[in-house]
């Protein structure tokens, strides 16, 4: 297995080593997965290619890396505002959303899953207050992907920097402000030290789920009994990510919070309304420029249409009950 | 397999019969479960019983109904003002909660594990409109449990009702409200046939999880790699029926507005605030009675505390952002 973390990651890589670990043990050792960090055997961005090739037979990463490769991929990792973790999950499993994206990766030889979420991320660390959209003009942050067109749409300039960066682009003033993904690996990588205000939510990485995809020809190989192993090795790790995102944000929370002094702050209801305007105006162009991105989309936004309207009486509700 | 549902029951019947399919399917046939609806082989509520026994090797409920054998099992079903999926499933698999299960289960041979879960349920139907918490006074409604306890303090008379009695107690005006679960299994039993409006969200239910639990004696038979198919196939099982209730919710709640003109109605803010400060007294009242009870409630109330705060600023401010 080749992934885009490195070794060990906390969450994503060590979401990866427990899978393989899963794997080799519901199959009573039959199969032994080997798990490569980034760059051990290819680079982070290379794994979809390699497992394609069947230089290596599973990877480990998101989904919305292989946009150039096909752009509808996008939308089985992370939308701005659209679907939860128990959303997605209830697309993918029962909603067609797990046909569209086994139809999408067939023709690179690949069976997909999904293999863990982060939860509603974090909406980013910021050096200036966000009072009104306008406040985005002119700002410089590291946003990759569907998020940064809005935010590009907006009048700021999405930059594209890998994790090791973030943190001294941002205390250098290279950039202005800075998303990643929440108070766990937000704490870790000490984000707090190089900037003033932590915004929430994360309206552009809503339930982003991580995926685990296999080299199709390499699975047709295996036995009934060991495919089906695999697959649901694949679902409880997916479960499993975002009980442990959850559990590990809770404390970290509380630490930004408590001993670091961080200040929260909620971007004001007209920003969140204009920027999600602008989102819906981003994704359905994107998701116009092929037939296979216009089809998932269509699914996609038709599920979400009838979850916003479910959860607006049931999660919402109950969470809001629980605030008053 | 003995269950506590009529066998086919949809969503916890059905899920039952995934869950012993999933078994079969991993172990390459080496398992074979046989799920034995409510009285085929015994009561709804003697499954508990005959599994400790070893009449029966596995048991399918909820652990609510276990109360009268061991108080602490409440805190793994439902609790009113508790936990959602999302934060059950992390309190559980990440924050302690299922080595305290096994903990109250293993006094009766029993390892126990979360085998599905309902979202947040609906508040219930009503034939009276609750514009404060006086209008609750007097209520005779069916409602089970720790709710029916809270429903009590508030003045109301809880009616203990099985599923099949409820339609027709709430048409002659024997009860005059009842909860059941969620929009999927309202509609099936036609319970819009018999009440006016729909109320949410249901305090009472936030995450009701659905139990799987084992002998102990015939698990610790299995070879190692059958037992961690058997124990992540239980895993499964949890999260798919949480993707399935709410992908079928989805429908069914439209389906109830648009084709039946049902009248949803949120519960008034007072109300729900009169409703979180009995139900905090009820459950806390309710663990102090003894020392198991009072350690896996601390734990829960712990675990609570802090994900009000980490869901307030993911969940929660996302699914607002998305409906303002």
């Amino acid at each position: 297995m080749v992934t885009t973390w490195p070794k060990n990651f906390p969450g994503l890589g060590t979401g990866a080593n427990d899978l393989a670990d899963l794997i080799d043990k519901m199959s009573g050792g039959r199969i032994k997965v080997k798990v490569y960090g980034a760059k051990e055997l290819v680079g982070a961005l290379e794994i979809f290619d390699a497992v394609s090739r069947g230089t290596a037979e599973m990877g480990h990463g998101a989904a919305y890396y292989w946009k150039g490769k096909t752009r509808a991929a996008q939308f089985f990792a992370a939308v701005p505002f659209g679907l939860t973790a128990q959303e997605m999950n209830s697309w993918l499993y029962h909603g067609g959303g797990m046909e569209l994206w086994e139809e999408v990766y067939a023709e690179f030889g690949l069976i997909p899953g999904a293999a863990g979420n982060t939860g509603v991320q974090m909406g980013g660390w910021f050096n200036r207050e966000i009072n009104g959209v306008e406040d985005l003009k002119g700002l410089k942050m590291r946003m990759p992907g569907l998020g940064g067109e809005v935010l590009k749409r907006a009048g700021g300039t999405p930059v594209l920097l890998p994790g090791g960066e973030i943190f001294t682009s941002l205390q250098s003033g290279a950039i202005d402000a800075t998303e990643w993904v929440g108070p766990y690996n937000d704490l870790a990588f000490g984000l707090y030290k190089a900037a003033k205000y932590y915004y929430y939510p994360g309206w552009h990485e809503p339930g982003t789920t991580l995926e685990c995809f296999i080299n199709k020809e390499a699975f047709e190989k295996l036995p009934a009994d060991l495919q089906v192993i695999v697959r649901n090795a694949l679902r409880v790790a997916n479960q499993d990510m975002l009980a442990d995102f959850t559990a590990k944000n809770n404390e970290a929370l509380q630490q930004l919070v408590n001993e670091h002094g961080v200040e929260l702050r909620q971007f004001p209801d007209d920003v969140l309304k204009q920027i999600r305007a602008l989102s819906d105006e981003v994704v359905a162009e994107e998701a116009a420029k092929d037939p296979m991105s216009q089809k998932v989309f269509e699914s996609f936004v038709k599920f979400r249409e009838q979850a916003i309207k479910w959860h607006a009486v049931s999660e919402q509700s109950y969470l809001n009950a629980r605030t008053l």
